[in-house]
């Protein structure tokens, strides 16, 4: 059984990234910047934007962080996302959900440039991922893409079950895994809470790839013998021995599957890791894009 | 056993379609302006295009036929479309494919206003899809899910598999069978030319939407008792019995698998007869939206 380690390949990817930068910087080029746009004070928002920046900081990108109140009415943030459009410094940016009620999440994604959608959300990204032309993959999804490549996990013909149908996981991973070329060319099933019979879904799985959010789910007698385990599931659990109060958990009793999986991402430190690291690589596809303008 | 006739279905709509554009002529507002683009002399895409025309004519649309060159460049085909979507009288525009050898046509197709693309071939028609916003479906996979809601199949919870994966067909069906709501819902399980068990995963199928090109590739033994069996394959097959030598022919043992299914699509008379009707419909909706511009 081998660990898929998102923590190791993240901080690779962060190296590969940073030489780049300082190659550029050797060019007297231009580096890439991304802008994050965070609305309110949601402490679980904050600390990933601040970890954003900080990624950022660390592989040489420009940053800037725009901190709006969380009263901010729709026509002005859609103002502010345009001021972004825009501004021909900045080559990506993100604006950080959830936001306040009063606000149309889709409306704003929808005013975001295409081309400087590094979060993969805009439906025109979206399109060109399912019709096999280059685009920004959201972070998730282009993060598992990346971890199975690393590790050469072979894809090619073998039966991938998604759990979860969500925009950001679930639905762009079982496109992605269904395309042509490699990591892609898997059979893949997309289950969802209408599923009836998902334990016999699993159980025929070369590759698993739960984005269901409830943790100990996925069990050891569910998978095959072999199988690769890809866990996305992030549930904070209560946990007293903790200093925060609690663990985050993912959706596979891990001790058991690891024994019977052939790969298996850990939570924490498997997916979750990598997202930060694909933002990074998507803002810096935007550099190379704009770079031909 | 129900026969999904599409004939009839298509007719219907066809029908509902005019009944709808009178009311706008009583009313006198614009009516839909659909316009196609030919390239080239090939005899099935003349073919195929003089039906469009017709039917808009028979629903009482407005129609516009450009006839190119086959020598036409990539520019000057670009051009024409730029003409078309400026053209505030042309509600949605279609540019027959193939096209000829010198034109890249996913920079045409790129081309294309996606609020006139009324084929849905756009990324951001395509996207918006995926993401379950409303758009312009394929005229192919918005037929087959108009057959499934007029016969009232029930698909929630169902197992579909859907054999092929190209653009207009196979990735956006099985998309459209996973997402929210009726006709969807489905646990869906896309297979392609490297799926390794094919007949093993046909057999679990409540619903089999074949898209594949093979005739007589499915077997009454392939499928499960009460399946629901769409068939997308249009293939020729020569046959001296018929005045234009040959044959249309599915990718279903039609007689054999018939008797096994609850619901089947006849080929010719099923799916095909749909698609220009749904492109007819996906115009309507283009002149609703133009409407509040």
């Amino acid at each position: 059984m081998t660990i898929l380690d998102g923590k190791k390949i993240s901080n690779m990817i962060k190296d590969e990234i940073k030489e780049e930068v300082d190659q550029m910087k050797d060019r007297r080029e231009k580096v890439p910047h991304l802008a994050a746009v965070l609305v309110g004070n949601d402490g679980a928002s904050q600390t990933y934007v601040n970890s954003k920046v900080k990624s950022c900081n660390r592989v040489g990108f420009e940053s800037t962080l725009i901190k709006l109140e969380n009263t901010i009415t729709e026509l002005e943030l859609l103002r502010q996302i345009d001021k972004l459009n825009k501004n021909k410094d900045i080559d990506g940016f993100i604006v950080q959900l959830p936001l306040p009620p009063q606000i149309n999440t889709q409306k704003v994604i929808m005013a975001i440039d295409p081309d400087k959608d590094v979060d993969g959300f805009h439906p025109a990204n979206f399109g060109k991922m399912a019709l096999d032309m280059t685009s920004f993959i959201p972070a998730t999804p282009f993060g598992i893409l990346e971890l199975l490549e690393r590790y050469d996990v072979e894809t090619k013909g073998k039966h991938t079950v998604v759990i979860g149908r969500s925009h950001i996981v679930g639905r762009p991973m079982s496109i992605l895994m269904g395309r042509k070329g490699w990591p892609g060319n898997s059979t893949v099933t997309q289950t969802h809470s209408h599923t009836k019979n998902i334990t016999q879904i699993i159980s025929q799985a070369d590759i698993v790839i739960s984005a269901l959010g409830i943790p100990n789910f996925l069990k050891a007698e569910m998978v095959k013998d072999d199988a690769v385990v890809i866990d996305v599931g992030i549930t904070r659990v209560p946990d007293d021995t903790k200093k925060k109060g609690y663990r985050i958990a993912g959706d596979a009793d891990f001790e058991a599957v690891s024994k019977k999986a052939s790969f298996i991402t850990p939570v924490p430190g498997g997916v979750g890791p990598m997202t930060i690291s694909m933002l990074l690589k998507n803002t810096l596809l935007a550099r190379e894009m704009h770079l031909n303008d």
